[in-house]
């Protein structure tokens, strides 16, 4: 497999061709950023933790039945995904209440959910990421309704297994931001990151928060952070 | 009918109970509100308007088979109006883009949407009157799933009726936003006003704004935007 030319660089990933058309090559950035890329500071280290971290997570929701693009770790920031052409939502999906939602509906934060909630917010940068709804997905073309409603059932099935995983390495998952794509068949793919960049994840008995809020709130070290999630996860820095 | 003790005062109404049980008072103010009431402004003479041409208007829609909470209109700036539990969702139905939505999905104000779009706002001025989707509306508990089918086929309903009757006026309806409330029995009912406090109307030929943006846009004379808006109507300033 060889590296081609550069096709997109986000915020935390660089995405690259390769000489296979179906394949790409994701090299994840020691960047971080928040608040819609206000707040950006670049941390040794954090590429190689999410590679790692998002690695193994998509390998155990693929032991429990759910795909994603993801195709094999080649690197301790690098790996290959399958191509696919990324839905412009953020399926976000939240067990507990946390960070925006507490200010949109004004419950605490912390506060257990009756029921998991799932939220849609549209990809784009230049508008900040806004809430949106099923009417707004229409008329913007963003999906079909039958995508929707698969996006929604494998949120909740992402849901069902990490919080059940992560439970018993004694972390809570608050919630979690989750991209599909679509391949060159049409078919809807898990894609994207999962990592403490995307999750919220919460240490069960001391509530000491383990993920990108100890960026956002300047909680102390990231990497010391996302560390943790690794070692808890069975994984080690190279 | 006997006007007894004010049970609320909002930024546009005065609320106060009669001698009948399931019957209220309603009367409207002079007042103007915009941003979440950061824009504020006494006009004289917008609270016989806004209460004509309410009155026009539910009447209208009863007509049409559309009930509402509206009994009759008692004096130039009061009515009386059947006691319900207002439901703290505010329905907002929309056409065509402007005002917020342009700001959430980026699409130009004036642009005919391909569909009629329904979103759900939480009638909370502390939070600033969020956008929220159905599962805040369970967690919150604000209204069944059954309501939320209802509020939206009304929502639809008053859609239709209303941009065809204003359509024979030379008006065209852009956008609205609907209050419902539940009866003693728990029946949901139209509620609230139906002004251009409520509506966005633009004049079918001009595009002339006859709405509540000549306020929050500073176009001119609110009132005298009202009252055509009521001459057209048929009503008139006693």
């Amino acid at each position: 497999m060889k590296k081609e030319q550069l096709l997109y660089e986000g915020k935390a990933k660089r995405l690259y061709q390769t000489d296979q058309k179906d394949v790409l090559w994701i090299e994840y950035k020691d960047s971080a950023t928040a608040f819609n890329g206000e707040k950006k500071e670049t941390i040794a280290g954090k590429g190689v933790l999410n590679n790692l971290i998002t690695s193994l997570l998509f390998e155990k929701l693929k032991a429990e039945g759910i795909e994603s693009h993801f195709i094999k770790k080649i690197s301790d920031h690098e790996q290959l995904v399958k191509a696919v052409e990324i839905i412009p939502i953020e399926v976000v999906v939240r067990s507990t209440v946390a960070g925006t939602l507490a200010k949109r509906i004004g419950l605490d934060e912390g506060t257990k959910l009756p029921k998991t909630i799932v939220e849609w917010y549209y990809k784009d940068d230049d508008l900040g990421d806004p809430l949106i709804n099923e009417d707004h997905i229409e008329v913007l073309g963003l999906a079909s309704a039958e995508e929707l409603t698969l996006l929604k059932e494998k949120g909740l099935q992402v849901n069902e297994v990490m919080t059940a995983f992560f439970k018993e390495i004694g972390l809570d998952l608050i919630d979690f931001k989750l991209e599909f794509g679509r391949d060159e068949n049409g078919q809807v793919l898990l894609a994207d990151e999962i990592s403490p960049d995307t999750c919220r994840l919460w240490d069960s008995k001391t509530g000491e928060k383990m993920d990108k809020d100890v960026f956002r709130r300047n909680l102390g070290s990231l990497t010391e952070a996302y560390e943790k999630v690794l070692n808890r996860l069975g994984g080690v820095k190279s």
